[in-house]
């Protein structure tokens, strides 16, 4: 392990993660985005901006028999996904491409679901430190990814986006007109408190009405995960709220 | 009181309104929009489809200091708005116009805040029954109501919409882009279930990030109304979640 990479663990150790030690870090959100993906044996799944693999790798953990694939403008950051890969010995059923989500290399509806953890931050805004430069939109704006991910995804597929709260609005208005059945999963970082995060998920060519559930309470009174949060975060269960 | 109408209650009997006794008949829903609307004294305050006037009465029960204009396609309805807003002794502050939410007779940004309770059913949609016809769009759809509303409202004030949870995407993506500040306050039935009812608030050219409020809980697990919900609905509070 060079010195500069360290490994993390996700879901109670069932998936090992080596990502750079400086910088932005995958934490809850990827792991709480692949729980909100309804994949199935089978089915392929696509991480638009995937990082070092952490969504990918929490969702092929849960869903062993999906196949999932990659995409990182990073190259650094790609093979180090390649890595972790072949470290969950999942080689086999996670392919990572180098490239831009502007211009994805995949084929129009070439997925069965597409799940995106975009940068949290807008160009220009905010006071992000230098090092976090992967968590800052690039060419690529929010828009963009969601047009993306709805042509990226087959009819009746799905495609589902974790995003700071403070941005549902971009991400809602933002929706390409073929995504229905869309659905607002907030997440909750106590009891009471305003979401800090948002799951939004949707469906391409489905015009089921819109659902706002109950979220996900991460933190109970006394600071620790609430079982509903242990559950995801540790259990590896699907988000079911 | 003509055999058709009859006389309810709202704020624990500080507004009283009557209302056709069949079909569509204003319940919580207004009474909450207008707890969400931060209307101060002296300020103006379009109630768009007002109906028989609950969500405007509500408002200036909380802010008797406020002015308000309903708009009410209807003329029955419309009628029934002045007679309440003389039942409630405030026909000074409340002002009623028969007239399309589609050709406002107001001039643009003459309203300090804008609150609406548009009609929740898509026409040819849902088995509304036939004297719901008032819960029914006509030739103005959702999104011809937000563009009015942002159309009527001054530069930093603020619209109010309550509208079921199953049409946020349809609220969403139909905000003007002039509004920001999105503000969505989900209403849940009770603890720990999917919310019916959502109020979205935004503002008139304000770029200020959305948030994703903790929302109000309606009725405890016992089925009875909560203690912030009974502050809102009986106290005649405004919404601060």
């Amino acid at each position: 392990m060079s010195a500069d990479v360290r490994e993390d663990a996700l879901l109670d150790g069932r998936v090992r993660l080596r990502q750079p030690a400086a910088g932005y870090r995958a934490a809850v959100d990827p792991v709480l985005l692949a729980a909100a993906v309804p994949a199935r044996a089978g089915e392929r799944v696509l991480d638009l901006g995937c990082g070092v693999g952490p969504a990918a790798l929490c969702l092929l953990a849960r869903m062993p028999g999906a196949w999932a694939a990659g995409l990182e403008i990073q190259a650094e950051l790609a093979a180090l996904a390649r890595e972790n890969a072949a470290l969950n010995g999942r080689a086999d059923a996670l392919g990572i491409a180098v490239g831009d989500v502007g211009r994805p290399p995949f084929r129009a509806g070439a997925f069965d679901h597409v799940m995106a953890n975009p940068p949290y931050q807008r160009a220009g805004h905010g006071r992000a430190p230098a090092d976090a430069v992967a968590n800052v939109e690039g060419v690529a704006k929010l828009p963009d990814w969601l047009a993306a991910m709805a042509a990226l995804v087959r009819p009746r597929g799905s495609v589902s986006v974790v995003h700071r709260a403070d941005r549902l609005d971009e991400v809602m208005r933002g929706l390409p007109a073929s995504l229905g059945e869309v659905t607002v999963i907030p997440l909750w970082p106590g009891p009471g408190t305003a979401a800090k995060r948002v799951i939004v998920r949707a469906r391409r060519g489905v015009r089921t009405p819109a659902s706002l559930t109950a979220g996900l309470v991460l933190h109970a009174a006394d600071g620790r995960y609430t079982p509903a949060a242990e559950a995801v975060l540790r259990g590896g269960e699907a988000l079911s709220v």
